[in-house]
């Protein structure tokens, strides 16, 4: 697979395929066939499913109270290149496996991170390149490139945010050559993942400054990719907290009006995981219906947390109803902008065998899969849309319009009231809504 | 305590007053002296502090497992005027006995509403003409005014959000005459709270449209109000859910980010509740700083909720600690613009005594006082402040300025980073910032 | 419908039957088909649904910020008994045209509480009479009752926990009569659930004495209804708060713990709700599993709640893929223990029309019936039974054996461990479990 | 401080003093005094607080997002042996200097687990002859020891309920070490903590197995360590989740129904850890409270959680109104039996400096002898204690008393509740009990 002829690192393990639905093989697609049109696109067109780096190659499976209970059988040098590049041909491996197309990374995920900052950007390039070889080789391309402003220590106290201008600049050069490498590979996206941006105690952190701190830093950014020749969007991606105990890009609607406060939402949507709509209490098809409206519904991190902690675990989407839901959004939406689903999501802990990054890769495709089938369906043989316009009818002419045009004043409203007496309820119906839903899965 | 002398409601119980910290009598406020001078005003300036009429005097107990509970005495009348009177009548001498100045009311708060909205009409006019006396009488005045679209049936599917015209003309119906009794009662300020705007499922929902609807119908309310010669502030008070499953309105930034995206930023600033803040996953204080940035920090509804499960129990505010991180944003921000602290609280199911509504004004005006007294003396006397700004010093001169004025690009940083070499790392020191705020207590 | 002939209340609707997968009729199922054979049962003998005489014939829609928006056709009488008679005959046209046959009910769902005790003795005997009758014309029997010791302002410190002995004694008074009709009905069982059996605040609390107090009570009733000749079974219902802040019976093992302690295991076992278990941060799946370990899955209350918040919302059961998990554990335990599946969900607020209470039952029978069908094929085609024992084989024989036996003492565990050296990590397999649950829905 | 005169670690810090109320200095005591004598005993001997080494003097400031952020001064040696005895010096230093008599310790953290089990079994008992030497050098003890079975990736599937039995004996052998050098330090007490002893999926787990299995293991724990002449207390610590999905010692009723159920109830008793109560929505006080009445309160680890989203975050306890409470029910069950009080928290990840770690404990002490001295004022002089007990009154002579002690049937009930007609409402005084305690602090 590697650029030289590899060797292989998932020994005994093919391409994945598509068998339809009487198969009961784990190791095959049930509904997701990327060649088959679904409203007017093929699949592999609606979802451009992309790899996460982090975690397909680089999660251990260490949480707060234990460390790593895997060993990847690429990781058998030391040295950092060498490291890098077999994970890289791993990956690729990976990827050409399951037939997807795309891959997500951190800046430091494709490299360790040097002792210096030259060493760092040393690396960085040679890495750039062997993996420009590796994608025009396999047509396999970065969906979105990301720089990791939140594991280093120098970050404890915030990246773009920190109190310490010095901490700053060194987030900015580090963001430079995370986007560089991100063009350099033809990257369709960039993203920014705030999550050192924010306070661990209210008491030591002047909010407002930060806030002002952080968008400057976002307007350089842009700047400076622009001028790069960038045509890519950049992503802003929500998360109310952890590992801060609050985030400034809270969720959609707080990130979206930070973005118009400070005047840049021409160059930003975006990036919206599961389990961060989650843990901000709200569900995936809200943040996906508040992104939409904005026009700002840039990429899906795809997941899904725990419902009964509401914590970021962060594992493979598994709940057809959930995702029937979101998919009705995504269609009505038109799709996303520019980005794609990624599967941000780990194996678990405990999951341990070869194979279990393939079952859940393909666990979690097919439930997208099955979900846009589903709700395809849903919008074009059922009566579900009919039945939602049909409640706001009432706005499409007469009164009810000049109210939606501005040329109703209150005073109108009043006299409309006064002469309309009581109004007939109108039921919701939110059962019979379920039901149709339930009837199309 | 009436304008014709009504009779005693809350007998046996006098004036509260000061008594300070020997006294033990629960009866009495130990820190609340509404003549002593903080921070360059009294504290009755600074507070403000108002009574809910619909808890306080309309509250009989009731929760989703039982009827009510208390059966005020001041209820002995069915019919409508003569309940209301006596009603006003209890709200006037228990804000009296308090040493308040102010209440905050919905237009069905004054009095029951009618069979039909021109009964309805005439009933608050009367009521209306009945408070102004008892205001010129006692100088006891509205801090502000509301109208109720969220009890009535026909709202359950939204006010100014409804599907349905009819139901959004009559809210502006209601509205408009909620405005006017505010208008003629001198009161301070008009709040709207919308409970029901948002949605019970979005299957059934189009979210832009009711957004869309939202804001006309706000536009019309702010021009209607300004036309009729109110000076006063309009507040917005957000809820993330609760009575619906979703909110629009969901915390003070996704609402700031609304009120800009329409252009209503400059009449609206928020009326911040602080089991609101609980419910959304914020804390009350980083509520008060994120509208204190945005100069929209115009009120507050002081209660606490249960912070085991994040409920809005709407209990009376008694922990120390949290009030006085509270009163330190407070103080910073110059207070609230416009608005006060009312007591948006409702004493337990099972408080049942004559007395329990009297202790618990106490006991929340009394942590008020006390962590404004404490907030002061942190800000004056401990090193507080100096270790918070010191923390930022970087950006007060040379690169960090520059860098906060836009004068850096992302190839500056870079630079920058590229001399600086690896950053000495700085405690956020929050134990210490912790400790300094119990020193204080 | 009624014995007398009563007039049709659900007019324009008929009986509700299997149409199967092929219709889109949404007023017929789809996968509940009362006599099919699931794993050697009749669904009808399976599930046992029952409708809640509450919430579908008594629920108004109110919620804590607004009245009932439901007026049912049946509530045309104010005399109570007569109100209570047109609302039977509601309930036994509905539970017949759904093709059920339990209800459940509290004995204040049956009739309104009197004036007096002796006035609502009176109108329970005349309520019991009559369902005996319809009970008799129709074959529909109660899978329990029980009795409302949450509602009336007198249980608002407790029922059998209150501080006031009188009122234990009131409340002990009330459940003999509700016992009483229960016997009276051949109801199969007898729930008890303690809204109020908890506190509001531990600080004006006795909790050890409290629990004696209930424990007294709880014995005083088993041994009231054992000789009364009631053989049905007793049954708890957990829940861990709301309305109290807290309630004693947590949730299963909580409950568990405490029957055990006080030696009532053996004539009680538990009624488990749904969204009793998520608001105790559990699955339902678990609190299955935690009732069915100890012989004690008596009853279910078949809902949902909030997944978002955690709240109580009672919706009707939606989510095929919830379900079906809780049917892996329901099958696996041999069904619940004399009891059923109850309904214990309300439809929306705003959902006011008379078809639907049908839409709401509809889908929640089918996802329950369509969970079991899935869950046995789960259960009898897939691997997923032999896998899950696989992973414990280890115990089977040998020294995990002798372990499990009690023959190996700590001492052998450790020459045991000096003798292995390090163990070969076994992968959970999380991801091939839940893609076999997705393969079969 | 070292047995052989190591050098001094926390240079420019000394003994931390009591200074009183009057003194602004941040590393002294305000409140707490060893030597006072509250409720009959020393503050010394009420709380007998403990160091936890794993957090003071083992952890880095890594979280889930990034790496260790403190580099300690005493990790200079890479050689086990030499790095342990480096920390323990740190430790008995820096517990002499906050003038404390007690440390926590899991078995790797006295020092690195080695590579093969022999291995770690001389490195133990190195340690411990070392601690032996310093402990009778100092006269500080070890409160409690434990293992940590939880950290190994071997322990991934669970330590005493991993379906493995081989893991399991593992675990066995883990444990007797680790009760040996407990033993050997004469330890106070044992604690286990399961932390992979529940599920991270359901799915894949026989959940009454493990539990059976864990019922033995603790068995076999006891025996041993009671033939080993071990006279202190097994305690068991209540944690709902994390890292595990589920656990099965949820909380405090949970354990002690297990322990009950398999006749553990004599020799264990419970750990309870402020933040576990939280995770498992319970107030801290509630737990004590659960313990208390079982006879099982055991110890304490204090700390404080994220009130606003649950979360175990570790830090120090600073809520002066929360631990007043809880100081309430401790002191009215007489303190703990043979535990104390354990500072098993963190500084947060950016509080690097060497001083953070001492302001951190001396505002957590301080937090709890202020709480000691209120509680103990509210009992001794407010009327805090009468009035609850007089609450309960009805239950102590006549009928009531004849009810609690099992003499009053429910027909009995019948009879007294028809005679007494409706009985009057008893406020439950909440906000007085509130007011009540915020006099007092």
């Amino acid at each position: 697979m590697g650029v030289s002829g590899a060797k292989e690192f998932y020994k005994g393990i093919g391409q994945i395929n598509f068998e339809g639905k009487e198969s009961d093989n784990p190791l095959a697609f049930r509904y997701y066939n990327p060649d088959q049109i679904v409203a007017g696109k093929t699949m592999r067109e609606h979802f451009k499913f992309a790899i996460s780096y982090w975690h397909s190659f680089g999660g251990h499976g260490s949480d707060l109270f234990g460390g790593g209970t895997r060993s990847f059988v690429w990781d058998e040098y030391k040295e950092p290149i060498r490291a890098a590049k077999n994970r890289a041909d791993a990956a690729f491996e990976f990827i050409s496996k399951m037939g997807f197309d795309y891959f997500c990374f951190h800046d430091f995920d494709l490299v360790q991170e040097g002792e210096t900052f030259a060493q760092s950007e040393l690396r960085l390039a040679t890495m750039t390149d062997y993996l420009k070889e590796k994608k025009n080789a396999t047509g396999i391309k970065a969906l979105w490139g990301t720089a990791n402003c939140f594991s280093h220590p120098r970050y404890m106290n915030g990246a773009a945010t920190n109190p310490d201008f010095n901490i700053v600049a060194r987030a900015g050069a580090q963001v430079k050559l995370a986007l560089d490498a991100t063009i350099a590979l033809d990257g369709e996206n960039f993203v920014i993942w705030g999550g050192r941006e924010g306070y661990l105690s209210l008491l030591n952190t002047d909010m407002a400054r930060e806030l002002d701190h952080m968008a400057q830093f976002l307007t350089q950014v842009r700047d400076y990719g622009r001028q790069q020749g960038f045509k890519g969007g950049f992503l802003l991606e929500p998360k109310p907290m952890e590992p801060s105990k609050h985030q400034y890009d809270f969720d959609c609607a707080t990130t979206i009006g930070f973005l118009r406060e400070y005047g840049l939402e021409k160059d930003f949507k975006l990036n919206i995981e599961v389990n961060h709509a989650t843990l901000a209490q709200h569900t995936f098809q809200h943040e996906l219906e508040v992104a939409a409206k904005a026009g700002m519904l840039g990429s899906i991190d795809a997941n899904r947390g725990d419902y009964h902690n509401g914590w970021d675990t962060a594992q493979f989407p598994n709940n057809i109803q959930e995702v029937t839901e979101a998919m009705l959004v995504f269609l009505k939406a038109g799709g996303v902008q520019g980005g794609g689903v990624n599967f941000d999501a780990k194996i678990r802990r405990n999951s341990t065998d070869i194979e279990d990054i393939f079952l859940a890769h393909i666990g979690g495709a097919d439930i997208f899969a099955r979900a846009l089938l589903t709700a395809d369906k849903i919008i074009t043989s059922s009566p579900y849309e009919s039945l939602r316009a049909q409640r706001y009818s009432s706005f499409d002419t007469g009164k009810g319009k000049e109210f939606e045009d501005g040329k109703l004043n209150l005073t109108d409203l009043y006299t409309i009231a006064k002469e309309n007496g009581e109004i007939q309820l109108q039921s919701g119906k939110q059962e019979l809504f379920e039901n149709i839903i339930n009837r199309y899965i």
